[in-house]
């Protein structure tokens, strides 16, 4: 078992949910997938954005590699604007989607239409637009997703990343606190989990 | 011709120094070392120090993945202490080195006294005894190394760094100007210096 936390926002978190499924079944691994959300762990360390942002050539350089790495596994995609979007719907959403099942489809959905298809996650309507695709009644997965207990549960799930010592994303928890962080890391840490 | 951007404080420039050359071998490609400092670099966006000082979670991690990295390699790791190192007599040296053609196992010596064998690379006695081993007069090179020239061409060469773009160490830039940061980018710039 491998916890993968994912932030909607994350810029190398969508290759990573691309790579996740296919590399853990050949590993023999389980993997839960731990939405949260980045930006009050970023607010503890003084930031107000993505450090991408506040560090413009680390920035440049990011979404050169980004690049990169999609053209390399054969991924679509495109720099997204705004960045970074708000990702809070999403994380909540996401909630619901892998309480009743459909949480993977989801946020692969939400990766595409962010980094690859020019759209913004931030708009209630393209999230609504994403759950229309998967056949779910949007309206009313959106009303259980903001429900306060909902909204509650991704806050406790933020809390329980931070208290992991995750500080970005993807991170990946192995059964005994291991942590790994970033895409580059996904295999070491479902070698980790298999020992 | 794939140049290598490293600086001797840098962690991940020790296991990127111990891999680059049997990896340059099998790619066919030649790598030309070019040592530089990577604090003014910081000062220019505010930090004074190592950022994994400046945010503990982030340094913690840093830690713990750089002694997974060096167990997978099978090298000798043991943290630094002070950390960062003050890095500038050993990178003076090491232009001297790589003009009169031992500065690769300069650099290697450096990294193995500060991330495997205790001892601080900002000690001049250090560095003389590291000079020693490698059967050179150490005061002459020291001598030669702290001559205002010397002095001028780091400086140039930290310029030329920051021109092209470089943050961080290790870092890797093709012929074609294409910049690759970390050790795990180490093959992907390999790859792309052969196309």
């Amino acid at each position: 078992m491998l916890d993968f936390w994912l932030e909607y926002a994350s810029t190398y978190s969508y290759p990573a949910a691309e790579r996740i499924s296919a590399l853990a079944r050949a590993a023999g691994a389980t993997v839960r997938w731990r939405p949260f959300l980045l930006g009050p762990i970023f607010q503890t360390q003084g930031w107000t954005t993505s450090p991408f942002n506040i560090y413009p050539q680390k920035g440049q350089y990011m979404w050169r590699d980004l690049a990169r790495t999609c053209e390399s596994l054969g991924l679509p995609f495109r720099r997204p604007d705004p960045f970074p979007q708000n990702s809070v719907l999403a994380a909540r959403v996401a909630l619901i989607g892998f309480t009743d099942g459909w949480g993977e489809a989801f946020s692969r959905a939400v990766y595409r239409a962010e980094f690859a298809e020019g759209r913004n996650i931030g708009d209630t309507a393209v999230i609504a637009d994403l759950l229309g695709a998967l056949h779910l009644d949007a309206a009313s997965v959106i009303e259980r997703a903001q429900a306060p207990e909902n909204k509650m549960r991704l806050r406790g799930e933020t809390e329980q990343a931070r208290d992991l010592g995750i500080f970005g994303a993807p991170s990946f928890v192995a059964p005994d606190g291991e942590l790994f962080w970033g895409n580059d890391r996904l295999e070491a840490a479902l070698d980790w989990a298999k020992r």
